[in-house]
C-alpha cells in the first residue's frame, strides 16, 4: 500500500488508528457498503457507525467530516482501476481522462458521489480541507505521467508536469460539473491532441 | 445590448416581459442591490419580491429559480468588465483568464456567487438548467477570441475554438473550486504558453 493509497485517518498516524486498526478498516467496510446499496442519500456517519458497529465519536475521531469519509471510500474505488502506464505519452493521457477522471465517473455512482463532495465543499469549511487535500495529493500523483513522458525524452523537458495535469483535471471536472460526463469522448482526443501538441520537442533544440 | 447580454427573461420572450418591462428591470436592480449589500446569504426570491415590491409569483415567471436569478446580476457584473480583443492571441488568452475569470472572482463576491450556483446546481435541478445555459453560452461567446485569432492567421486554423476556451474555463473552474484563485498568476501565465504552443501553426503547412 502507497502512502498515496492510505486513507485519512492512516495517513494522519493517528493515534486511535494504532489503538484499534481492526475498527477502523471496519468503518471503512460499511461505509463502502451504505454507499454501493443505499447511495448518497443514506450516508451519514451515523448510519456508517451503526453498520460498523461504533460510536459516532469513533468516527468523527478518524474521519474529521461525512466528505473525509466520504472520499476515503471514493479513494478506494478507484484504487480499483489501474493508474495508467502504457509507455507512451499520448496513450497515457488518454487513460488517465478516460480511466481515472471522465470514464470513472460516469460508472456507477462515483460521479455522483464527486459531484457531491465539490458541492459540500463550496460551503462547509471541513469537507473544503478533506477535498483539498484529497485533491491535491491526486494531482501530485499524477504528475509521474508527465515525469515519465520527459524520463524517456518523449516530451519537451521544460514542459510544466503541474499545469498539464491541472488542465486535465480541469476539463474533466467542467464536464463532471457541467453535467456532460457522457459523450466525452471525441473531446477528450483532442484535449489529449493539444497536450500533446503543446509539449512537443522544440526542434530547435 | 447583445443577445449574450438579454437577461434569461428577455432571451425568453416571456409575456410577462412584454407586458410590463418596467418591472423587471426593478428586480434585477433590487437583485444587485441585496447581493451587493447583504451578500448571498441575504439574497433570496422573497427579500428581492420584497424590495422590488413586486409579488414572489412576479419573481418566479421571469426567473424560474433562485440560482437563474443570481445568474442574471452576476452576468450583469461581468458584463461590466470588457471582453478581450488585444488584437493578438496570447494577450487576448491571458486577459480571458484574468479579467473574465479568475481575476472577476476574487475581485468582491462574484467568485462567492459563481461557487455558490455551481454547488447548487449538482444537487437542484432548476439551478443545474440555469448554470448550464449560461454556461454554454458564455463559453460558446468565448470563442470567438481563437475564431480571431484564426482570421488574423495567427494560429493553426484547425486548432479546436471550443476545446480551447474549455481547457481555459476548466482550469479557471477548478481553480477556483479547490480555493487556489489568489495567486494564480504566473500558473495562468504557463497555462497561456501550453495554448499557444499548441496552435502554433504547423511549419510543414
Amino acid at each position: 500500500m502507497t502512502k498515496e493509497h492510505q486513507p485519512v485517518a492512516v495517513r494522519r498516524g493517528s493515534i486511535g488508528a494504532k489503538r484499534n486498526p481492526a475498527s477502523q478498516q471496519a468503518i471503512l467496510e460499511a461505509a463502502e457498503a451504505i454507499l454501493r446499496e443505499d447511495g448518497l442519500s443514506g450516508f451519514s456517519i451515523e448510519a456508517v457507525a451503526r453498520r460498523a458497529r461504533a460510536g459516532k465519536p469513533t468516527v468523527y475521531r478518524w474521519w474529521p467530516s461525512r466528505a473525509a469519509l466520504l472520499l476515503d471510500v471514493y479513494q478506494g474505488f478507484k484504487n480499483e482501476r489501474q493508474f495508467p502506464d502504457t509507455g507512451n505519452f499520448e496513450d497515457d493521457l488518454r487513460a488517465f481522462l478516460t480511466n481515472q477522471l471522465i470514464g470513472f465517473w460516469s460508472a456507477g455512482i462515483c460521479g455522483m458521489v464527486f459531484r457531491s463532495v465539490i458541492a459540500e465543499a463550496q460551503s462547509d469549511p471541513g469537507a473544503a480541507e478533506a477535498l483539498f487535500a484529497y485533491e491535491r495529493g491526486r494531482r501530485k500523483f499524477a504528475e509521474v505521467l508527465v515525469d515519465r513522458a520527459k524520463a524517456r525524452g518523449e516530451i519537451d523537458p521544460n514542459a510544466d508536469s503541474a499545469v498539464i495535469i491541472e488542465l486535465l483535471a480541469g476539463f474533466a471536472w467542467h464536464r463532471l460539473l457541467t453535467g456532460r460526463i457522457e459523450g466525452s469522448d471525441a473531446d477528450v482526443d483532442k484535449v489529449v491532441a493539444t497536450i500533446v501538441a503543446a509539449t512537443k520537442k522544440n526542434p530547435g533544440v
